[in-house]
């Protein structure tokens, strides 16, 4: 019998739960450091992966526990618990057969996700999925069977009408944040939109992060329901309502090891789609070196594949293929963006074009798709609620009741990147920006990021700033302009 | 600056540093959980995984390090060091690479196997790198690229000697603890042999385990040295001499995986023995169910690549298929392994024919690769230096030397399983007995195990017992019972 006690170590969702060594030793209990470990007590059980601690950490008779595995056992600290030995996941066998190249069933796929979901996987467990998915790929009848997996386990929204739109963009392209833009139009042409963003793993914002900056993005389910009744839209983060559980464990795998598994890829996006409720979802995927689709040819077989897979789960799906070249809008980071977005929404003059055509042409196919415009009309309704101020009353609705933030002064340690010739711009590295965005501080320092006053094209002179670093203090702006030291060509002038 | 801590967590060889969660926060480093981080201090550099901690586990100005980060690190507790985040390990590009399929050099694995060598590879990226590996198998050229950076990435033995003797058996089999034994034969044959052994990772014993309840196996290397001098043979643990460095690392994550890369036990086996000096070797492949080699053919395979890759080493290999169909000897754990093989050097009556046979058969066998004898001579020499206890006097100069322990008796909480009809032994489970005695508490709990009184072909009578489970207390004997009873057929009369 061990007494519960939250450590407070935030090992990323993965359950560990620490014992004293002598406890180990002592208590004879047959255990190893590293030993998948049961703990139960009445109605609650969890696996972990135990890791043996030596002095005064964990008190003798105690079990300490990360915090994701005390979240998942759910029961008050000082609660008695049972500790015993158990075995890997029983879905471990298909995983090993998966990793010597078998398909796998629809059932198969309920068992990986449902012990995945559970989180019975440990790190290394979840890793091998990933990599072994990725190695040998899922095919179309996996991916619609890993998807519809994913969607049933966690919770579905349901929403009261035919037509539940939403849009996506497939990510990699730094301040592509035309979300906030989209939602807004197509809530002010009366079309349901409640839309659930994620915050960044590993890039310097999220949708969520960056509209964490304008408004309160975690809301009660209850109330998120009561919005969209009244607005059509919401702008909230989708991670706290536990949309397709096992994607949010699957992608925190994927990105440290930078590796793009188009299988697993479409399924994460369609399952956490379809359990938001959406039915016509227009699909943003930025063509270009540095995206997630390098090349036309990947693009294409992506397109095809997402609209093979969402007619088979029942979604209407438009993918659009767009320049994925070089950031969209000015600003990288969250308020950075936010700024962007604002200026676009209000109309400002100097608000970035490329940001509000993008916008606009995805509104304007959304609009399409839902039969809400005639073919060829999206993109002129979707000006006309813009530039008519409708859409950003609708923003400012939807913000005012999620809960208003003023935005906030970007990072104010700040230093500009001057162009070392004059010339034009040749190229921007995308992945150089976003590194730089990150180190800076982005976006757990929601006013740290990169100001881009040059784009491709753009003709440069000899000292004149491509872009700024924004920091919120010392240190943060030293690390990204030491990485920059190292990648000098982030702006390419030629 | 922060204050180095060790924090006392054995995070089984993962650099993990842990950080208070207001330090991230407030000191605007910029940094995020699970970000890599780079901690330095003058000379000493350190990569590791940062873990957010709350509440007041890490004090606001230290920085916490789990137990192999801090041994890595090399400095004393309350040491100063710098913390900035920083790219992941350069051959994660390579990783990647080979996670598409493609072939890689020599220089490629140089720069993989130093990375994980030095602890820069977090658990997800060393997971990856063994999932690709088993996957897109790699082909001899790689093996042997591997096994070479595997032996030069960590300490060297060398002896004055043309004729270094080793021999190894590849796992698998409960109680195969034929190493004290052939060693010891071949020691007192005049050959050289510094026997280096593993400790179990998931088995209830390795050799080194055994070995440990009747000597010390933990010596400095300068006193193997002189140990070997002397008598020509050492039975130590090689975990401590940092032979082929990377490959305890790879072991850890293929292990609980339970997956078995040929390509990574090819290279994981021959690096360590050419890394421990040895150029004669005699390799036991068991063949059977349950074994890592299930068929013939798998053997065979197994059999022409060990040969193949140990010629390009500059190795003579001679590699055995045997029976790997059941366990061999009577007891399996520590203390009952150790009990066997006291009772076959002895020439105790009862000692167990199939550990003896299997031990001549070896020792023979490398006697004669070594021309130590002629063709056909090798088994006779072997046990004629048996059975005139020689070998046993050799065993024991080497146990007083080492440092000698009284053998402790098996653990006292035991249940004997009776059979449930009559008929004879049809078949053995392997991995059901190792998992018993483990539940029970081998390794860690020496006198832990399982105790085989029926091989197969055995009659049997009606409630006649099969085999015996040892604990050192009530608990893990009531794990094991527990799990015996979904496996009822440990060992199958028929």
């Amino acid at each position: 019998m061990f007494t519960v006690r939250r450590m407070g170590v935030d090992t990323h969702k993965e359950s560990v739960a620490f014992l004293d060594d002598d406890d180990l030793l002592c208590r004879c209990l047959g255990l190893h450091p590293m030993d998948r470990v049961e703990i139960s007590a009445s109605s609650r059980k969890l696996l972990a992966v135990l890791n043996a601690v030596e002095g005064t950490l964990v008190p003798r008779g105690t079990l300490g526990l990360s915090n994701y595995a005390f979240a998942n056992l759910g029961l008050p600290e000082g609660a008695d618990v049972e500790l015993r030995p158990t075995e890997p996941p029983a879905s471990m066998d298909l995983l090993r057969a998966k990793i010597t190249g078998k398909r796998l069933s629809q059932d198969d796929f309920r068992n990986i996700v449902g012990d995945i979901a559970e989180g019975r996987y440990s790190r290394i467990e979840l890793t091998a999925f990933v990599v072994a998915a990725t190695i040998n790929s899922l095919d179309d009848d996996e991916v619609y069977a890993l998807t519809r997996a994913m969607v049933e386990n966690g919770e579905q929204l349901h929403f009261d009408n035919p037509i539940v739109a939403d849009k996506h963009s497939i990510g990699g392209i730094p301040g592509n944040r035309t979300t906030p833009i989209v939602a807004s139009i197509v809530a002010a042409a009366g079309l349901l939109i409640p839309k659930t963003s994620s915050r960044a793993v590993t890039s310097p914002a999220g949708t969520a992060d960056t509209m964490e900056v304008l408004m309160n993005v975690e809301l009660p389910i209850e109330r998120s329901y009561e919005i969209v009744k009244k607005e059509n839209g919401c702008l909230i983060w989708g991670g706290a309502l536990n949309l397709a559980r096992a994607d949010d464990l699957i992608i925190r795998i994927e990105h440290p090891l930078n590796i793009d598994s188009e299988s697993l890829m479409i399924s994460s996006i369609l399952a956490k789609k379809k359990a938001a409720g959406s039915t016509h979802i227009v699909l943003d995927i930025p063509v270009g070196p540095g995206s997630k689709a390098p090349t036309r040819k990947k693009a294409d077989r992506l397109k095809t594949r997402f609209e093979e897979i969402g007619r088979r789960l029942g979604l209407k799906i438009r993918v659009l293929l767009t320049d994925g070249s070089q950031p969209i809008g000015h600003g990288v980071g969250p308020v950075l963006e936010a700024q962007d977005v604002l200026k676009v929404l209000r109309n400002e003059p100097d608000a970035p074009t490329d940001l509000r055509e993008k916008s606009l042409y995805l509104a304007g196919e959304l609009l399409e798709l839902t039969g809400k415009v005639g073919s060829g009309h999206g993109r002129q309704r979707a000006q006309a609620l813009l530039q008519s101020g409708q859409a950003y009353e609708k923003f400012e609705r939807i913000r005012n009741l999620q809960g208003r933030r003023e935005l906030p002064e970007p990072g104010q340690d700040t230093q500009e990147i001057l162009a070392e010739k004059s010339g034009s711009v040749k190229a921007i590295h995308n992945e150089v920006i976003a590194r730089v965005a990150r180190l800076a501080g982005a976006p757990r320092d929601p006013g740290a990021g990169v100001y881009i006053f040059k784009h491709i094209g753009d003709p440069v002179k000899l000292d004149e700033p491509l872009f700024r670093v924004h920091a919120q203090s010392e240190q943060p702006l030293g690390f990204a302009l030491k990485f920059l030291e190292e990648h000098r060509d982030a702006i390419e002038v030629g």
